[in-house]
């Protein structure tokens, strides 16, 4: 602990006290609404807004200026006008405040030299005073559990796992509601803009060190300091997986970039050449990105590549077995004792080599159960993908088909989802491997939530669960060769 | 419409009556699960259940054979047990019925000679009685807007304009709560298990001039007749197009195909071949299937390749551009009287280059309706990406903001974000070039709902929204060279 709260970045992500420029009394200015979320969030610390005019602002007392206010100020927000960025600057160091988020924009993503200039001079007041700031052109950063949400997007996530650095403000922000497709969420969240002081190599040793982080993702359109990053990348990776989206390494993806945060991207085989050499899993999309971190913080590291498939719908499984061949894992071979124990279990119609495939789900409780019991235990499956299926309609009318009543049918079928995903999520967290579901269902059918918040990854298909696995492995491949 | 109707398929698709065997009072069998299925889909067609013993099935009249049934009848579905499967296809033949879906399994694709040989009786007695059938190891098909479904799953999504044609079974059933998510639905769906008489280019002839299906989805395991499927794709390409997602590339795909449905698997390489000389779209997921399906059945052809990208947000344009680019597009270089219009309405932050990045989205009615609309207008763009975020709570937030109550508040956010979706999606299909939103935020968000119900397809990402615009547009390039 004493890591991470020595790390510059932990006061940030965890101030008692914060001093906001930018909120007034026009709501729809973008300082009040992040103002405004700030507070919705319940942030227990205390905020005082700053405003040349306005006395009270969103309900709390409002000062002229920083040195006014009569506590100590452990973090300054600056969402101003470009031009007097510089001398709030300034003021918060004559204050003894030595953290800031400068959220204004016009800085070094700015074509023409001005920007350039102004950012230099927020780097060299900073200095000066010893500060450390994030941004500026960033949206701010989030530490769900500290209650801290400092951008203009509600957080509608809870607090998860997920430690994040990202290049764009909007990966930030925005994936508030796609990690709550999964019931996931950012452990911390940091936008960092055109990173003046702090870079992606600065977050990866806060992310490092903080416990509630069980992997770190980057969104990158270009790294800033090549060297460093290899060498903090190389080591963090070793503590815990780093899961990487590059979009500079296309032409048009790089001008986009440059002119989004002034990043300079690089050749596509360059950054592939850095990912490799640190332990670095890369993701192609935000979504694998996102699917990958899921898996790789919160499965156990598998012995070796060989997959099992269980399923009961053959396209799927198909589907799950050439995506495992294009991820490097290889599909199992079952040992004897498994393909017997399996033989009495499933129908004449069914495959029980791998995959395994029970042509259909008869019995939700073997499928749930007793099926992925043998093949865990099954010492050549050193990693599991389940194919998950078992909506309430198709509960409901097993039961209701044994004659029982519509209400006592619907609270049947509620309890057996329950259970039956309770038993699944149990196996698999107790057999050291890891497991991972996919279904085209979302978190509207009750065993897809019931799973995920038992703490069983269910991903939107085979291909993407069965990927993210073989992304683990790769993790796993690389810290036994490198550690 | 006569080569519709007279296609061996469509009676098959179209069956005014049916005879159905495997359903019985046992509520919980297969066959009583597919026509509870078939009759609450509100089918109107006559039905009459064959049962050696039971006089009545699910509130039908049973017939103990097939002789006894006093109709003359189109379609026969049998979900029988392999071996008795040869005595009442027969039977159907002796009473003259020519269209039939055989379920059961147990055939070609068991290991050992015995199916094949099985399977190998069920065509010639089809032949001697010039039947067709479906099948065997199938689940059946779906023509929605026929209320047909007989399969075993409620088809709980809309009539559709995608016609797939699938090797799995479960890619049709499982994909209604895919499609679903988007408000797509299946034209018409079949799945064709073994494929003994009826098979994938058989359903290429058959949805090319079905008129409701705008483009044909293939799964695809393995190709039995080679020769013959790419000289029927290569002629419905021209009329429609056809994206295929084949899993039988990868040794282990195709192992897994092989137990699945008997089909024979080859190289990735001679199956990339045949897409390409058909002019077949290939996608690398079942969600990149369904997602080009999307557009390439609801988007008018582009002229060329130069993509506009509008957002207000820097992260997700960099990824927009960085697919852009690996999915053959390139970005549109902005005409100056583009910039001039947009010049104006663009916050000084903001970039106007291509991505057309706000940076923030301070007036919804700019973003979705004068910006796109001057984009369109772009001579030097083909096709248009937008970035679409507009959920509710931000839209109330600012409306509460300008001191409205509440009950009105949300009565008017819901009317803006109903007329903007409505305006952008108008312009959309009024420009004759195809637009294509992505958003993380789904269904559950008014705005994605009216987008896509206004027939704009909005996909769960930028990069996934431009990989399928890529799609478009190689369709339309290899239509311009080949037709």
């Amino acid at each position: 602990m004493k890591d991470f709260e020595d790390n510059p970045l932990y006061k940030i992500m965890h101030p008692k006290s914060i001093a906001f420029w930018g909120a007034s009394n026009n709501s729809m200015s973008m300082g009040s609404i992040q103002l405004a979320n700030l507070l919705s969030m319940g942030f227990e610390g205390e905020v005082y807004p700053i405003h040349p005019r306005d006395k009270e602002i969103n309900g709390l007392k409002a000062y002229s200026k920083i040195s006014d206010v009569p506590k100590k100020i452990d973090l300054a927000i600056l969402i101003l006008p470009t031009g007097v960025v510089p001398g709030v600057l300034e003021e918060c160091g004559l204050s003894g405040i030595d953290r800031a988020i400068i959220v204004s924009a016009g800085f070094s993503e700015k074509e023409g030299g001005e920007g350039k200039l102004l950012q230099k001079e927020l780097v060299d007041i900073a200095k000066r005073y010893r500060m450390t700031f994030v941004g500026p052109n960033c949206i701010g950063v989030i530490n769900p559990s500290f209650k801290l949400n400092t951008t203009f997007f509600p957080y509608d996530a809870r607090p998860g796992f997920i430690g994040m650095a990202s290049e764009s403000g909007s990966f930030i922000t925005q994936m508030f509601v796609h990690l709550a497709k999964f019931n996931l969420g950012f452990s911390q969240g940091l936008s960092l803009g055109n990173e003046a002081m702090v870079d992606l190599a600065d977050c990866l040793e806060y992310l490092a060190h903080c416990p509630i982080t069980k992997v770190i993702a980057l969104y990158i359109e270009g790294i800033r300091k090549g060297r460093r990053f290899v060498e903090v990348a190389r080591r963090v990776s070793k503590i815990k997986p780093i899961v990487a989206f590059y979009v500079g390494g296309s032409e048009a993806g790089g001008r986009a970039g440059l002119s989004h945060t002034g990043a300079m991207a690089g050749p596509d085989r360059l950054y592939e050449g850095i990912f490799r050499q640190c332990g670095i899993m890369r993701a192609r999309s935000i979504e694998e990105l996102f699917d990958f971190c899921y898996v790789l913080g919160s499965q156990p590291l598998p012995k070796g590549n060989r997959l099992g498939i269980l399923t009961h719908s053959g396209g799927p499984g198909a589907a799950a077995a050439d995506s495992a061949e294009r991820s490097g894992l290889e599909l199992a071979e079952l040992t004897p004792l498994t393909a017997k124990a399996l033989a009495p279990m499933v129908p004449n119609t069914a495959s029980i080599k791998n995959p395994v495939d029970l042509t259909f789900a008869k019995n939700y409780s073997d499928y749930m159960a007793a099926l992925p019991k043998i093949l865990l235990k099954d010492e050549n499956i050193d990693l599991l993908f389940m194919y998950c299926l078992m909506p309430h309609h198709r509960v409901m009318s097993v039961i209701l088909g044994s004659g029982t009543d519509l209400i006592q049918a619907t609270q049947f079928a509620e309890e057996f989802i329950k259970n039956q995903s309770a038993v699944t999520s149990l196996l698999a967290s107790e057999s050291g491997k890891p497991v991972v579901g996919g279904s085209f269902c979302d978190r509207t059918e009750l065993f897809v939530r019931e799973l995920q918040d038992h703490g069983m990854p269910v991903l939107p298909s085979p291909e993407r669960a069965v990927s993210a696995l073989g992304a683990l492995y790769r993790y796993s491949r690389w810290l036994r060769i490198f550690s």
